[in-house]
């Protein structure tokens, strides 16, 4: 058998398991994405989060258990996120495109935000430890810790692989042309370049 | 306009306000349940969580926040739960049809155990402080606090509505005929009294 | 070619068939899951039920045709299975986790009964032959022939896999720790041994 | 309050009826369409096939328990029908467009067909008395009864309503122009009329 | 490594591959179907309508969009069709099994029709440029061209393979057997095989 | 009866209407969310586009035929947009939260763009006439005309509803705090209002 032959079906093995990999959670015929006899608890368990979340000082931090951490939730429809925001931060605005996300507050306060697609219209709520806020699917939506100490948070999503659109990141990180940027924002191609600067300079 | 037309007209707006709230998750073609323009942010607020959840000692304690307690979720696929176990106690065996379940152990430890339905195989698991465990959409599951402290956890389910199973409260206390559960159990009638018994006289 | 790369293949290979045998159900892209020009009209037949389903003396019997028995059905959201209940005898409570179960009695009569999750309401019938009964999805239910003859039945599933969680052998027959279901039940650990025993020695 | 107040009233509710009563078997948030503490088991129950369901000489004749029959089915993806072919009939060639069908033999033999749409490619096989068959959602089938006996089959819908499409009745019995059908099916339009006749002259 | 080894790893990734083809579109978990890092912008790109479509004179042409021609499409739920009506000329009556279809007139004037299950009710519309007509999934629908020029369309499906099944040649073309279609029909076997033949005789 | 109970009444109704509008797309359990009887060709037409749709120099126009301007749509899952770009104009960053877009180059040619959620990667694309260009749902993406000419397109959308988040007019236009925004884009709140004026300033 020849290196040629061996490497094609190395390929086919390659992209059908990219291929099961990423096309997965919509209503399993199975209990679960493994077979039971071959499998053990190990295969549902997640022990990521052992270590406390906690964002460096001046900065905000977040860690999924999504498909990718924790592959026993192929095909579950669900998933977990923390988050830690020090004091002064923000989880900028951005979009889930496959799931609902209901925020829980575990310590300190957060502001959120979130702006629906048919009127434009902005929500906003100040949340104290304990509350709850769902953003649903596919809508912008952001986090401000306003407060004086670290608040930290726990998202429960309703999708295995939730994704995230950062906007910031995707609209002056992506190196979309100045021209339409400038065009698109109604401002001169210079403010974009201290727009993509900006976010460069410092990693979100 | 009679008593009696008006009754009818209620019966029949009662009749859709219940269809309305029973029949939802599934996919909206909005951004979620509800007219923007005559909304504002406490429609996607929950702070029924503000106080602690914690369970009267030697007992388990569950709280939801899900679409019956908190209507901004309806459609939005996605709910919470809070639990508290003192030690010894467990959260008995019991099902969610419509959702899996994530669960993750905020403080303590606990084991937790599922079984498949295609080997009736039992899978069991140590979870310390941090851990996550998936328990798969329609399986049989429980938890148990087997250490010394209480116990918590917050469980993330795909659905705002995964409803719940209680196995002892299902089979031996809503009226299943002793003889059925004698032959389904294989015990005598004696028994099944008995087992019905325990269950009712302290509240599970 | 190495033994050791080839075992490499193989596990990958075994991994995807599972994988493929495992995830089908939901919604085809295609008129059913075989390529139509390579295939033949034996793909879409089954013929396991030609000999009549009748359980021996005293036993209940159940037979199914879904995805494993007739890979036929894979993406196509439907199976079938036959029930044969000899006079006194019960198909124990369990719940189907994918799919709402419609029963049709072919001969004699039947008792059945199901639980909701909202209100733990059990919902009892008596069925005569050429009745139907439905019996939503995720929800505990059994039959029970109460009567002095056979009784045939015929279910129709809305899965090509609906599973089963019988729950006797579930809760007593995989090995759940008896402190574990001595907790649930509220019974000592000597009746749950027993009810261990009891499940074990004969059959169900 | 003025009749014509009423009338809106009324147009409402019975458009919302309307609504409820056509929009509906995705997915339940809840264990079925109805207040589990309203309800009682005859909503779970169909009666109307105790009458043994046989086609009279020379006939085919189908008896559906679907949502508009049995309501309770609503949300719950499954349904059945009952089939009595008298020797020589046909259930001519029809669609289904809402769910794949699984039919059953009860009673002597039939032969089925299927049309598949990427290769129209026809599926033919002789059925045995206990013998299955699927037929793909929205494929072309039909099924002849070529014995000397009555045949007689139950089939089961992972739909609440599968909908039908009689080929038949729909191309000739609807009121297509004859010029149009003329075109599709490549003959005279006085071959279109006789086809109409024929159809109408006798019901289908 | 033997031949036949190497023929049973091949016979399993074609089937494997077979499979990823035909089973896909229902909510992907991913972005797309492809790694991103893999990929470029041509696997979102489908060039094969640069050319006009055109039917020749007397004839009625249409050329897809889909999951076959663009594999980008794979999982995304949309696909497109070019249509071409020659003055006088039909798009036969045919079922899309897999999705609504919105048709957009881009040229000239078209007749269409639809006919519902419910009530065997044919609704038709004369549509001028620019107007749109939208065929529920499953239902047999048409288009006709009576004016005296080029009538020219383009399509919308909530598929990326909704699949066609053309009635004339489903029914006349795919060789059911002529018994079947004259009991179907109420027509004479004679009837039958000459609507074949003047099928099978132009090309459709 | 009282104008009270009437305004109690009119409140439901209305509250259940709205409901009605906006929980619908997902799978039909009837042919079209309509009385077959009650209704006419009329509801599956939309002529709202008989008039082309060319934007005014200097600007880029979108035209929607979804649900909110063709009801017949409801539950279909599918509708279309037309688009005009005027020279140097540009259809700014958005996202369908509900479907992917699938857009067909109708006259000119268009400049796209992608971003993906994985790797943040841009796709971009020139296509010519009769060209298409997929985005999937939730991806950001825009389109821009930067040749000489007008360039026309219509997209076709896997859902009745799709959305859109218009994000400069979303993250500027819609009230969120200058510090947030100061934050998430790592520039000065001056900078941010200056964003938010050449928002406002001219019509996006």
């Amino acid at each position: 058998m020849s290196t040629t032959s061996l490497q094609v079906i190395y390929f086919f093995l390659l992209a059908l398991v990219a291929v099961g990999v990423f096309a997965s959670d919509p209503e399993l015929v199975s209990d679960f994405a493994a077979n039971p006899a071959a499998t053990n608890a190990s295969f549902f368990t997640f022990t990521g989060f052992r270590d406390d979340v906690t964002a460096p000082a001046g900065t905000f931090l977040v860690k999924k258990a999504s498909l990718a951490e924790f592959p026993g939730l192929n095909g579950l429809g669900v998933s977990i996120a923390k988050l830690s925001y020090q004091p002064g931060t923000t989880n900028p605005p951005h979009i889930h495109p496959r799931a609902a996300e209901l925020l829980f507050v575990l310590q300190g306060s957060l502001s959120v935000g979130l702006v629906d697609t048919t009127t434009n219209k902005l929500f906003v709520q100040k949340l104290e430890m304990g509350d709850m806020f769902v953003f649903p699917k596919g809508l912008v939506h952001f986090q401000f810790n306003d407060g004086q100490h670290e608040a930290k948070a726990i998202s429960a999503f309703g999708s295995s692989n939730p994704g995230t659109v950062s906007l910031p990141a995707t609209l002056f990180g992506s190196g979309i042309d100045d021209k339409i940027l400038s065009k698109a924002f109604k401002v001169s191609t210079d403010t974009v370049k201290m727009l993509k600067n900006a976010l460069t300079m410092k990693k979100c």
